[in-house]
């Protein structure tokens, strides 16, 4: 392991190791003769000894150790993280290939790595058929945001003119969504969970131009309820097994990273998503508040970050389900409620405190008449024509929906900034190693 | 579910109607005048009634139908799929957006989604921390073939003069190698499973523009043989879930899609790994065969298709770890094996029979002088300055491996073309949805 913490008195020598395994370290209790120039902090080593019971309180075992050996020694003068220094996120943020040996880091990336594997399980013991939507795609048109175009390296350096490796422009995907619903023509449920990419020029503590989703799609589903359901029932299985797992990890940041905040991954709030409202509703809290918004609240307009934020507090500081958006706010594949003409749609955006929208999800246009003629007066109809003949063949009514993964850590955490919350961040001007 | 066949006798109307849950259907047995005009092969429908013990010895159970709804139509003559036809892969692979629907690639899609799960599991089990690795990065330099390079797609259309989203060029990653050793210099035991990118011009039946790798990283580990057993103990494992959770699946490519080909993953052949030689044992056998190449063996020269076919089949059929390669063919993070100056260093290939390299991996010089010299004479040090430091700051032993997970579905289930391997396969001039 790597030295956490060394410490001699009179004639014992203390040190604490970590091995990556967990937050807490192993003291190791050696006679001061054992000291060198190398046995610093940050230094890897090498320790041989007794593993016994320990006297302290503090914890179970220590090893009393016979050997140490410095495998790797540390310059602790260049190096820069510090001894007993709790260094703030946007310090240790500079050091993207040392960042992860900090104590935050090393918590954050210990629940990442459970949050993970407790998704794929999630969605295995449901039945769920775990698929790998491409993360090149020909599709540009989904209006999800600026893409990122790829291009070959010897390409890029010549004319735009040229022809395309593919034959065809090619972008980063902003969302599985559609693929997952080609899968939900042959398998009931299904899910993704990897990388999607935006190109918006945003320096938000909630965005990122490389951050992961976690994507289910159930065909034979009519009601935006099960959707819902879903939702809910991954978000409390998943944290649920973080919370088992790594307690000490996750008390660490809501003791340290976030004691201000209201993030308590114990409390029941996190557990507690009864409040459901329409947009429509949504839209008349907003009206009566006494509060007032840089943005007129109005229907037929996007909910700015500030209502969402007023509606999350309304509802008393719980997550909170907006369903039936209007129509022509969401994307061509949401389904008419046929509560008017086109007057809204089937549409459910999860709010959550301190984020703002956590997931996105809705049921599909399954309706091969309702979707061409939305197509057609979008003039995508030829662009589409592969999502259309999903309808003309077998089609079934079906939803989903999508979670951002570093948001969810974010909320579940406290965590402020989501550039902390995923290992290499990538936003516009950093794209560091 | 979805139609799989239709018959009509007497008065008696059997259906197989399949969910995508697995290869076997359920037998719908309903009275004849329950058959209408929307009820044809590749429709949806949902149906009533009682499941029954089937009297039938093919199956378990069956439904005894009460009511039939369509609630999918499907147009038999336009639709590409045909009922109790096996079409070939090469012809469905011209419908990205419905092949999932035909037996194989739901089987294959079915078994991807199990080895999926299995992967990620076998790590969890082993303490193993996930750690999603960047896509996209802007390390240019690592020479594991041409790169794709991204920029907005509004960037993209202008000069490429003007300045980068990232502020530098940025590329899809080839692999998650290096950001997985910073990891390792914090946790003991990391992975990664995500997609990696090759702009290589092949329309080989090996290769992929986008595909997917299974990388490890492990720390204070100074031997090759510990990192040969973990991928052989990761090939076993994963190896023996999919048989035993997709039996049927497995069987209907063992019994259509490669009765020919030597794959059968019931075959011992799948669970013996000891043929172990050197690269310059190798270039010996290879120079001592009877038989003549088109490339000529010769030790300092890399291996070819044509030599690691030869090597497979003269260890009798099974896979084969090759270690020891020599210094100038590896790229300068191996270890040099100091058996001679920068003579050979601890990398090792699996060559498998039918496919040639499923994984790759080895140790990583850990020692700094040796890298500092190796990165100079390359005129890299200032590109790698930051992988420098992993080894100025509490540098360990450790070596890793990654395994082609397209190329591992190909040989356990005898699969010739890699494009039937993934979802939605881009290669060079193909990038459909």
């Amino acid at each position: 392991g790597w030295v956490r913490s060394i410490r001699s008195q009179k004639e014992i020598l203390f040190l604490h190791i970590n091995d990556g395994s967990s937050l807490e370290n192993l003291q190791v209790v050696a006679d001061s003769s054992l000291e060198n120039r190398d046995l610093t902090f940050g230094s890897a080593v090498e320790v041989q000894g007794k593993l016994v019971k320990s006297p302290h309180r503090m914890q179970n075992m220590e090893l009393q150790a016979e050997t140490i050996h410095v495998v790797g020694p540390c310059d602790i003068w260049s190096f820069p993280l510090k001894m007993k220094q709790r260094q703030p996120l946007e310090y240790i943020r500079q050091f993207p290939h040392l960042r992860c040996r900090s104590n935050t880091l090393g918590s954050l990336l210990r629940i990442r790595s459970e949050a993970t594997a407790a998704i794929h399980s999630f969605f295995q013991d449901n039945g769920y058929v775990h698929i790998h939507t491409p993360i090149i795609t020909s599709n540009d048109c989904e209006g999800a945001g600026e893409l990122f175009q790829i291009e070959t390296s010897s390409g890029a350096r010549e004319s735009a003119e040229k022809t395309h490796f593919f034959n065809v422009p090619a972008f980063l995907t902003v969302s599985g969504q559609l693929h997952l619903e080609v899968m939900a023509g042959a398998f009931t449920h299904v899910f993704t969970f990897g990388p999607t990419f935006r190109a918006e020029n945003s320096q938000s503590r909630r965005h990122l131009a490389e951050f992961y989703m976690v994507e289910a799609e159930l065909s034979f589903t009519e009601s935006l309820q099960d959707i819902m359901q879903v939702m809910e029932d991954l978000f409390k299985t998943v944290t649920s097994t973080v919370l088992s797992k790594c307690p000490h990890d996750v008390a660490l940041f809501h003791k340290y990273v976030s004691p201000a905040q209201k993030s308590d991954i114990t409390h029941k709030d996190f557990f507690f998503f009864s409040c459901r409202i329409s947009y429509s509703e949504a839209v008349e809290i907003l009206k009566q508040a006494s509060q007032s918004f840089t943005f007129k609240p109005e229907w037929g307009c996007d909910l700015q970050k500030e209502h969402e934020k007023y509606l999350v507090e309304h509802c008393g500081d719980i997550p909170v389900f907006v369903i039936n958006y209007p129509y022509d706010l969401k994307p061509f594949y949401m389904r008419d409620n046929e509560d008017g003409p086109q007057h809204t749609v089937a549409a459910v955006d999860l709010l959550v405190p301190g984020i703002g929208e956590l997931c996105g999800g809705g049921l599909r246009e399954e309706r091969l008449p309702f979707l061409e003629s939305r197509l057609q007066r979008l003039g995508l109809t030829d662009a589409y024509k592969w999502y259309l003949d999903l309808r003309k063949f077998g089609s079934v009514p079906h939803g989903g929906f999508g979670m951002g993964f570093e948001r969810y850590l974010q909320y579940i955490l406290g965590v402020d900034n989501i550039k902390d919350a995923i290992p290499f961040p990538r936003f516009s001007h950093s794209c560091l190693l």
